[in-house]
């Protein structure tokens, strides 16, 4: 079987390896499709080389079927189409005794800190199996894994119908969250610099907002019938815009932290006191935001087709990542690992 | 009756004024006391001669009793002893629509926007009295006021019982916060680099650490049991003391400020996202947290007698600003307005 590898030196090998049976406790899993991420990207371009083990399988958004079951796996058959939590904690750390193990102090994150989905077989443990409807197409299943991100996230802005919220920034993530929050009841606007995104986002049918034109922050107040929105979404990872995200805020409104900040960012903590606003950090998923990721994206409410931007053989691997880091008007790539069916 | 007036340039003066009657919907209090807060302080210093119409009557932590009743008024009778929730909102604003009205983005914060308590005649609507038990003598009442900012403060700290809370900075506030949070059942700890005030809170019983002694930081982790506090709050108003509450959070930590801080500060964003941690806000005080505090107060449960540092009388007001400015060892200076009979 095949394998794409990050080698390090910005540069991804498709090599031969052989398929190991899975082990106790694991499945084998024959991929069909897999998620290119932005986090992927950083890997390929050295930049968390100190945590990667070079050569590295990446790939943590997936679907696929059931080829193998190792020894002690119930529940589970040969054929059923399945995607990955790819969370594997410790179970003692302070984060996984007081209820958090998504977030756990020694989190192996699959297909970053062990083997990824970017092969044709991947042994998996069972426990982080997630059971897709036989009526789902594999293609769009793959983007269960990004659409828990934003399931998580929006639960994080304990989002309450009817309420206004702006999602900053319209990559994959930043457009998932719209759509969770829209289907979770709220007005949604999409502030976004490029273009391109901008008008993906009207496409899909959220209002749009250029948050670098004159007066963009005070249109936000204008849409949100005066107030500001209760809810933020900071999902462009730029200063500019958490500035944007927290300016935009109704008095008592919640902002939610998506976007990896490496640098320390200055804030208006005046502006956070002033109006009682909170910030909260969000970080993955919890298995009910996989679940409800799956119903999302199996009941239609997902615009897959609008967000699979391409579908690239496992052979040219390293093409989904160029394609990716391209950016202009790509959203997400997928690599075919395998069959369909 | 005489008042003491902020006359500009930093100075205060006791001047005879005529009290007038009370108009309708108000009552004139015969003030008792009246606390000096930092914000005054501020005043005094001229830093918000923008907001404050000069000659200005300060005071907003008070106690009273009422001296007579203007049109309208009912359920209150001369010789109630009161103090007052210094907040006049629109009622029209979106926090005030909200239910947000103590943050209405028109607020008038009594004493500071319109005349204060440092009189000993003052009159104020009805609607702001809140009830004093007869039992409880009217010095330590004046400190009700900033009892309330602390129950509001660990009130949107959402404090569960047995959880560990970090108070950084320990001026009347935050000892205040701190003792609010160990009577709803929080383990403190009390964080301040001045030596004098972290003997104060040891003598109140609270655990105490120095946050400029070397490592301290991993002193909160052990002190927490490795995990890291569920709760700090930031009362230090400074760069250092927020660094310092953010690193010294578990996994889900919630991060209240408290202080006010006019600059704009950096904080470490990649940890809030990692830790999924929360930020928020907090701001004055809703009439559930000061009737809240009229029990703590008049239950015992905050340390009065420490807490009042000095009792000047309103001849000589201007000193107890010169107290207070002294900083070392001065936690609340009260001025005797009046009667505490």
């Amino acid at each position: 079987m095949y394998a794409a590898k990050y080698v390090g030196r910005g540069a991804i090998a498709v090599v031969e390896v052989e398929a190991s049976p899975p082990a106790a406790a694991e499945v084998q899993i024959a991929v069909a499709y897999t998620g290119i991420c932005g986090t992927d990207l950083h890997v390929l371009h050295g930049a968390m080389d100190t945590r990667v083990s070079v050569p590295a399988i990446l790939g943590h958004e997936m679907s696929g079927r059931i080829a193998g079951l190792g020894a002690g796996v119930t529940g589970w058959a040969v054929g059923d189409p399945v995607t990955v939590m790819p969370l594997c904690w410790c179970g003692s750390c302070p984060a996984c005794q007081s209820g958090n193990s998504h977030i756990c102090q020694q989190l192996n994150f699959v297909g970053i800190d062990s083997p990824g989905a970017l092969q044709q077989r991947w042994n998996v443990p069972a426990a982080l199996l997630v059971r897709l409807p036989k009526t789902l197409p594999l293609a769009p299943a793959a983007l269960v894994e990004p659409t828990a991100v934003a399931v998580h996230d929006v639960r994080r802005a304990e989002l309450v119908p009817g309420e206004a919220a702006v999602v900053v920034g319209a990559g994959p993530i930043g457009l998932l969250i719209a759509c969770v929050a829209r289907i979770e009841g709220a007005r949604v606007l999409v502030t976004e610099i490029d273009w391109l995104r901008r008008e993906t986002a009207a496409r899909l049918g959220f209002d749009v907002l250029d948050p670098a034109a004159p007066g963009a922050v005070d249109q936000v107040d204008d849409w949100a019938a005066g107030a500001g929105a209760a809810v933020a979404f900071e999902v462009s990872s730029s200063q500019a815009g958490l500035d944007f995200a927290l300016r935009s805020l109704a008095v008592r409104g919640r902002l939610v932290v998506v976007g990896i900040h490496p640098p320390r960012r200055e804030i208006d903590l005046h502006r956070v006191f002033w109006r009682e606003l909170t910030l909260a950090g969000a970080r993955v998923y919890q298995r009910p935001d996989f679940e409800r990721a799956v119903e999302l994206v199996a009941g239609g409410g997902i615009p897959t087709e609008t967000l699979i931007s391409r579908i690239e053989p496992l052979d040219t691997a390293e093409a989904a990542f160029r394609c990716l880091e391209s950016g202009q008007g790509v959203m997400k790539v997928l690599v075919k690992c395998g069959s369909d069916g």
